[in-house]
């Protein structure tokens, strides 16, 4: 086939990061003469918006005419696949949302011979069976499908780790800090010098930040970091099953699990404080601090999340902000590790991620 | 065109890093079956292996059977060149030497439509004349070049420098230790605890150690961390004219630059040990350690080579062994870097990078 002069691109999200990455490609379009960057579909869950004879749709105006358009809700993703396979040349589908119902419909669109590139994590890290659907969809179609923002965000990880399986190292190991929110919260909290401050502070603090979900047991549960170990595990060869299939150590109180509100949540944590406090001060006993890491080691194919103690000096203690850090140990690199550290969560970062994904995927069908 | 199903691989060296790459070749063959991977002609300096009806070379034997080989030194670079582009399928040409007269040859290989993946920097960091007519002759071409392993080995340097550039991001400063040499004798010399040895002894080290070139002024004049600022440089946008257009600081005292041998330069080395010795102390007076370091400043344009001084728990003052470390700053990541650290030098790193790049050129070609 020759190289396509023009690819469309499709995008579903349209919130922080789908802005964001609106915003690069509209960059990248005005940038490249070949092949042409065509956006032919947006959509929300409520919105919608596509030309029958996919003619282009103006990328800076497209959140706006989103919102006004009349077409509504999109259409089911069966006729999303008729639509975006049946256009004149090669298609990309940018999926920046984090919705596990578009997850389960990437087997139809990778079967249509549709690309795909996203940062939702949900497709990666659900059931092993639908991993297995996805990537056997790509292979038999050929179509391409990218995640390298689904763990690190913009950070070099999951390319990384795919050279060192590809050329034929042997991972043993990968150990990190994968959570911008457990990050911020543990280096104020446990810092390297001084005492930090209460944990409930801190958990406030970081919720007037904007460094956590609206309601922060949904960062504290730790699911998300669990998530980004089952996509890390798989990669290296481990068949996880699911996110919950390995020890995950959450950090929501028992007695919380079940208030009504994050709201309420917060105003009870306070009462919880001396648990926390025990924790710390028993890693200082040691001339420790305690981080909230994930870990997989590939010989015994154990996965788990949860409190680990460091030295002051190790790498993952002097992390800074709400920076994530990512060790790989192999044969080749021997007992220093490889190592990728920096922001892992943000709107740019995050787009970022999606945007050079989709420049691999140019690069292979233009 | 059709994707190929077959593909050529050329490969210049059979040093260090030419037996690297050739057990992760073979290792690479078993495992694909598609492309199938063809080892088509190998060539040192007064060797040169291949079948003019272009049957393959055994990859196993390969070295053996080049040294046993009747055909003598290789041909001239343009009957190769011919030899390559006569190929019945695409041709991917592996120079795993630090040759300058084979970089010298990029633009003609290109121009013929042969791909080049290749850990020599003295093709990205010479004058800046070369760089312009190889990367205009692959792009008039079409064939690829990648040469992720001229800058930290197996590290993820110039691709994640490339995906910041590539999709707008605004690299304001790279700073970094880009030699496992400088990186071993200043972790040594100046350890963040205790006092650290000698200097002449450190070096003497070094050297037993492997860590050193044959002769150790080689790596203490400061041009290979040049020539890697070369290249990210000009990767970031800044036409830097060549290594020796910006200032270098040469850790070879200006009475030992023509002494006849590296032995004899060790020997009249511990003579200066007062000078470094001062130097450490200015550093320790103010807390600090100092490190040899390579840092660009895209705004000034300002590239610089030689010693600063950083706080004990700076990322740089912590680096252990003979690690690399690289901190991108860019206008997306703030104020915290974006960082890569591991070892950035040995056979089998070095190779990987260039086959994680063979891997990349066939994703494009086939």
């Amino acid at each position: 086939m020759a190289p396509a002069q023009q690819v469309y691109i499709a995008v579903i999200g349209a919130g922080g990061v789908g802005k964001c990455f609106l915003s690069q490609l509209e960059w990248l379009a005005a940038r490249r003469p070949s092949p042409r960057l065509t956006l032919c579909y947006i959509s929300t869950s409520s919105k919608s918006l596509y030309n029958d004879d996919y003619s282009p749709i103006d990328i800076s105006a497209a959140v706006s005419q989103l919102q006004s358009s009349s077409r509504g809700a999109p259409p089911p993703f069966s006729k999303i696949a008729d639509y975006l396979a049946a256009a004149p040349s090669k298609v990309v589908l940018v999926d920046n949302t984090s919705s596990q119902d578009i997850a389960e419909a990437y087997p139809l669109f990778l079967s249509r011979g549709i690309n795909i590139v996203t940062p939702n994590k949900k497709a990666f890290s659900g059931s092993y069976k639908l991993w297995k659907e996805i990537f056997g969809a790509a292979a038999a179609s050929g179509a391409n499908i990218f995640h390298e923002a689904s763990c690190g965000a913009g950070l070099p990880v999951l390319s990384t780790l795919k050279d060192l399986v590809d050329t034929g190292d042997e991972v043993t190991k990968i150990e990190g800090v994968f959570s911008g929110t457990m990050s911020f919260l543990f280096n104020s909290f446990a810092p390297t010098e001084g005492s930090g401050g209460k944990w409930s502070d801190e958990v406030k603090k970081a919720k007037q930040l904007g460094y956590t979900e609206p309601d922060p047991r949904d960062d504290l549960n730790g699911l998300d970091v669990a998530r980004k170990l089952t996509i890390l595990a798989r990669m290296s060869g481990l068949e996880v099953e699911s996110p919950t299939s390995f020890p995950v150590q959450s950090l929501i109180p028992n007695e919380l699990e079940s208030v009504s509100s994050g709201d309420e949540f917060l105003e009870k944590l306070p009462g919880f404080d001396a648990e926390m406090e025990e924790v710390k001060a028993s890693a200082e006993k040691e001339g420790k601090v305690v981080r909230f890491v994930g870990s997989i080691d590939v010989a015994s194919k154990a996965v788990k999340v949860g409190l680990e103690k460091f030295d002051r000096s190790h790498p993952i203690a002097a992390l800074k902000g709400s920076d994530n850090i990512i060790s790989f140990y192999t044969k080749r690199y021997g007992s220093n590790p490889l190592i990728v550290q920096g922001a892992g969560a943000g709107g740019d970062v995050t787009a970022m991620g999606v945007t050079s994904d989709l420049l691999k995927v140019l690069s292979r069908i233009a």
